[in-house]
């Protein structure tokens, strides 16, 4: 039997699985990220170290990396990464040449389409707008059940789209972003914003101290009725509904799907949401609006996908990726042949 | 030699070509557009008399049709259209039948980013974002050389994303729609709105009447270097930029082409469009920002791009299109049998 491994490479942990050909999650691994100041080579070890913990004395056939950063357009490097230490080194070929396997890399909201696609949610559709909406946005595009990468590999950067002129700053230098208004740091600054307005559990919950409030304890408050973080949830689910119309009226998909911590909340989120969609969006008296659904495949998303991605590749076209493996190995070595003459 | 057609079908006026393999207008005819309140078949006799007029005594293989409307994701019916009196009629199986050949029909923005991808500014490109100015915003998604027409055959409203919340209320019933802020209409806003503050030649275009002032008189006023006129462009140019930074984020595309009305001005519109992108756009630093292009095939590109549309689909799938037209025939003499029933 084929052994087929994804590793979701995260901004606190790395998680490796040998996933089934239905999705499932056979055996796992989890292991810490090192701090983004180290080396690269210390996230290679560790991934490394994950890998085998997983395969065992198994051939692995082939493993997929979901890596929380933008990974480029040949999806061979990590561009740029808030929370790991890499800067656009060829990741990809690095550990293909270690671990002597077809290797891929794509971001972490694209396998996560991927998994939810294949598996989940959006089994069976043609067209879908991923969602994940943690302490910011992550998304992907599903085009004809493909991921759309895009020229430079950075497509479904929706929370970084504007929704609010001269709005609130975001760490990516632009104002009005999207994410500013809906994620798990908006949900908490929402809460935060209310806090003295009326009676609440989150007084309690963060200790009095408004800047402990996290989007967990807006949730746990939210499931539990309190009317100060259900407002906050409304809020919330708004914004998600006002930008999941802006996208449906560019893509027209079959299917919206959202996941992410923040989605933990359920309906408490997605109502909101659907609401202001079927008031916001274009032509709703002469189209179908797609459902609004919650990602079922949760925090091991991105693994499942990266494994689904890795599988595909190799088993629809094994003689592209034998050869691409060695293509890359190759450039690989000229590459240290050249630095070494210099 | 085959003879494709394609049909413009805009609010005022109808343009039939005949359209060479290169892209070149043949041989044309104009009609008007009958009133929107007219029988649709008033408007399909309109269409008939400019291909006939087109064809002479050839032979036609194919006539392909952009409509200024909703166009369903079958391609059967234009659904609705606020200047066409279609109102779901299957508009595609009718002039199938009356005209004896394969018909295709979809909205005039996709086919003018057939034309733009196929002949013109995104010849070469395999992914596009086409974006149409006029009245409003016109616009079409290209992915894999294909348009992406999505569920209902909506994709590509861009017009009618929101930029502003609690914005300027819009035709189609949302408020702060992009269309509000960039568009010919918004042009003509955008000087009014400034007329007083400056000397400009617009007082003397519109008679001293600030409801008389077109898009027109405005691009004029600026080519002569009218400071009021030219501040409008650079509003209107600062929203395409902003909009535009939002669908790169969501597409990452080869290219962005800019057409329609408003963009006669070129750069003057351009400029302030492609510096509000590099200033909007997530991951500057990361990527290779798109060229933003103006269209080059002009007022006939959507009956180049209809053309196009209906040779590709005959030449290349032969029995496809023959069974489809066959089908579609069977299904209206099936649908006009049960009508007589009742």
């Amino acid at each position: 039997m084929s052994l087929f491994i994804g590793v979701d490479v995260g901004g606190t942990k790395v998680l490796a699985a040998a996933v089934s050909t239905s999705g499932r999650l056979v055996r796992t691994a989890r292991r810490e990220t090192p701090d983004r100041n180290e080396d690269p080579m210390v996230v290679e070890d560790a991934l490394t170290d994950a890998v085998h913990a997983v395969a065992g004395s198994r051939r692995v056939d082939g493993v997929g990396i979901a890596a929380a950063g933008f990974v480029d357009a040949a999806g061979e490097r990590v561009m740029f990464a808030p929370h790991l230490p890499f800067r656009g080194e060829e990741v990809r070929a690095r550990l293909m040449e270690r671990w002597d396997t077809t290797v891929m890399l794509d971001n972490d909201a694209n396998c996560t389409a991927r998994a939810e696609v294949t598996y989940g949610a959006a089994r069976g559709a043609t067209d879908a707008v991923v969602i994940t909406l943690g302490t910011g946005i992550g998304g992907a595009v599903v085009i004809g059940g493909r991921v759309h990468r895009g020229r430079n590999g950075m497509a479904g950067e929706f929370g970084h789209m504007q929704v609010v002129p001269q709005g609130r700053a975001c760490e990516c230098g632009g104002v009005g972003c999207w994410e500013q208004y809906c994620s798990g740091n908006a949900l908490a600054r929402a809460a935060r914003a209310r806090l003295g307005e009326a009676p609440t559990l989150l007084e309690q919950a963060c200790d009095g101290d408004p800047d402990l409030l996290t989007g967990p304890m807006v949730t746990s408050a939210a499931e539990q009725g309190d009317q100060l973080a259900l407002a906050a949830f409304e809020e919330i689910g708004s914004w998600l509904g006002v930008g999941t119309a802006n996208l449906v009226a560019a893509f027209d998909p079959d299917v919206v799907v959202v996941g992410g911590g923040v989605c933990d909340a359920g309906d408490l989120l997605l109502g909101p949401a659907r609401h202001a969609l079927s008031t916001s969006l274009v032509g709703v008296g002469h189209r179908v609006v797609p459902p609004v659904l919650r990602a079922t495949l949760g925090p091991s998303a991105g693994a499942v996908g990266a494994a689904s991605m890795v599988r595909i590749a190799v088993q629809d076209h094994p003689r592209v990726f034998r050869t691409s493996g060695t293509r890359a190995r190759a450039r690989l070595r000229a590459a240290r042949g050249t630095s070494r003459r210099r």
